[in-house]
């Protein structure tokens, strides 16, 4: 049997994996492991080290090589490596949501070109089937809707929040001990990594490529554990979504942020680092997959499909088509401001009478009707704490209300402004 | 463009979805409808009525179809249809889940002889994307274990059943009333339906034939409203389970019963018509989807997304190999006597002292431990209602120590028998 031969760029959490899943596979041979240090010890049984190149070029400029698997994330070198991979006329198979958000429509024209495969399942929700799926079992859909848990390390904090009662820097500290949390946790907690995965995510699913700069992103860290307890009394959890909206008028709503997911929507039960993606289209309705969004097998488990996907299409003379990545039509993207929602505003007022009807007015001459409004107990300083949850309003009018109340004589502190999954 | 010539058997509710979905797909045309009542008025926009016929074996030996879609059900005439078709070296895709899991194995057998594809993505879980993820992006994987809602109807009972607590004969009526539950409602309710699908999904996913002859099946007609009320204060809900298990020594347990689903499980969560299916294996973990599990549109999303596989993979030179159905090994199928599960015994007894003792005891005496007995007062001709739920224990042990309970003078009767998901 002629093996296929694969150039393995990285051999971190994730190359690790793959080396070790693998190996159950004859049909093919890791080739060449570009590694950053030869000498590091790793935890894999029998590696043998004579594959290993601190030249990642060597691996995209091997004859030899058919598929190049890149799990070193980032874009520098990956963008170039996977460029002059594709110019090599070698299928890819990448983890590297950060490179695809920025750069994929560089990297798919040149593969279309080239009829060679980029495939990405473990760039997006780990090991959850996705965007397979999307490509063929729901190849006859219109997809209109993603709402998607795409984080595990948010989704981690903001369940200990909930189950602990405890604030934000107290998990978050838990979090990185555990290593469910980086040193640096910025690209997790601020929502860019759950923004990179919808911004591809949306590509593919809503059928026309969204540009990452117009994404809206709003992180977990202004989430207090007052915040929790409000959401929990009202029915709901905090999570951090990913959301595309394919509007009526094929503009498109992507955003990432925070929201109260009322309790009986599948997303409130997907808890510590599990991901979920609820899909809605026509004509299948609404599909939910949920599994494992990250780790060294997980992720694995995705690389491998998409490898063995390229392998069992090597026979055909074009690559398949559906190895390919639709993006012909660039997203008209319309701005947090103009989009619709509901809204948790938590308020710290003065406990002097009218108070809430003094809110409800300025809520109301900005076309801001109140769904619910609660008073949470007077607080030091003869404060009220109050919460309300809206009806759908523009987002431009909360933020003028907002303002608004923020000048108000009676009104201390607005502590948070959440939007509400409906 | 050289349009894929279809061929249509059956235009009830699913192909009728197929031909409206079809229509926005100018690559393929249908060529023939099979009917049974050519004059029929049917809910379908512009329908060609001259391309309808009664003979369906006109469809299956017409030169010209390249693709024969089965929607009729049942195994006659389906069986000598699909074979006939595959034998005339059509590709087929059908949603006859009765007719994979009787006849499967001569069919993929013929199906791989004449190199042509069956698929089936509709036989099972309806809209939900489960066998081309198996077969696609979990391909990396050894599955061991599979746990299912396959049937939206005993779903929809059973939740109806939890949620207002009433009896199954009154939810039954109203299913039907609903047009959620046929006229003969045996084939949902006493689990056939659940174990035709949980066969073939087993076959795929496990990687070796399961013969549906040795699937343990037990329906949903027993179960009471007292048995719902019991399960909701222990923290469970009922389901109509199918699983399957490939155990370490690579023996296979399959299966479809109810089970006391715990609360945290996001099985339990599962309600009204859904279907949902948990896989767990290496590398992936544990990944979960659901969806509709029945309709006209979602199962016409899975249909042609079968169709839409084919069309894009005619150009290759043989039919991929991720088209097949993996089955060269047969199942060792294990008996449902030699399984270990937790049981929740529901017995009504004499309000004597020492009953508890007693059934204690007889349960001692079969080697099945005790993990919590509740007595749920006095009844009637002073019986007591006791309720127990067992750790793990060997189903044939189970089955002695409820023959002996039966026979002891303080048991007026055992109510039922369920087991109980860990």
């Amino acid at each position: 049997m002629n093996k296929v031969k694969i150039g393995l760029i990285g051999l971190g959490t994730v190359g690790s994996g793959v080396v070790k899943v693998l190996k159950d596979y004859p049909e093919v041979e890791i080739k060449k492991i570009a590694v950053k240090n030869i000498n590091k010890k790793r935890n894999i049984e029998n590696l043998d080290t004579s594959i290993l190149t601190t030249d990642p070029f060597e691996i995209v400029n091997d004859k030899d090589i058919d598929i190049v698997v890149e799990v070193i994330g980032g874009t520098t070198p990956a963008f170039e490596l996977l460029k002059t991979a594709i110019n090599n006329g070698k299928h890819i198979v990448t983890a590297n949501k950060e490179l695809l958000a920025k750069n994929g429509q560089e990297l798919f024209n040149l593969a279309n070109e080239k009829n060679t495969a980029i495939l990405y399942e473990a760039a997006i929700a780990g090991g959850i089937p996705i965007i397979m799926p999307i490509k063929t079992t729901l190849a006859g859909n219109k997809i209109n809707k993603i709402e998607a848990i795409l984080n595990g390390t948010t989704n981690y904090i903001l369940t200990k929040m909930e189950e602990d009662g405890v604030s934000y820097e107290e998990v978050l500290k838990e979090a990185q001990a555990l290593g469910y949390a980086e040193t640096d946790p910025t690209g997790d907690v601020e929502g860019y990594d759950s923004a990179y995965k919808i911004a591809t995510l949306a590509t593919i699913a809503l059928n026309r490529r969204v540009d990452i700069n117009k994404i809206y992103r709003e992180g977990i860290t202004q989430i207090s554990a007052n915040d929790m307890k409000f959401a929990k009394e009202l029915g709901y959890k905090i999570k951090l979504i990913a959301q595309a909206l394919l509007k009526e008028n094929n503009k498109v709503d992507v955003r990432v942020h925070p929201m109260l997911v009322p309790l009986k929507d599948c997303l409130a039960s997907i808890n510590g680092v599990t991901n979920s993606v609820v899909l809605e289209g026509f004509p299948v309705g609404r599909v939910m997959m949920a599994g494992p969004g990250a780790g060294e097998f997980p992720t694995a488990s995705s690389v491998v499909g998409d490898i063995l996907a390229i392998v069992r299409s090597l026979g055909a003379k074009d690559i398949l088509p559906l190895m390919k990545c639709h993006h012909e039509i660039n997203a008209e993207q319309i701005d947090i401001k103009e989009t619709e929602n509901k809204y948790y505003i938590s308020i710290t007022a003065m406990n002097t009478p009218g108070v809430i009807g003094c809110i409800g007015e300025i809520c109301g001459k900005h076309h801001i009707s109140l769904a619910s409004v609660l008073q949470k107990g007077i607080e030091e300083g003869n404060t009220a704490q109050i919460v309300i949850i809206t009806e759908k309003s523009i987002e431009a009018n909360v933020l003028d209300a907002i303002d608004e109340l923020k000048n108000n004589k009676n009104i201390v502190k607005i502590n948070n402004l959440i939007r509400v999954m409906e």
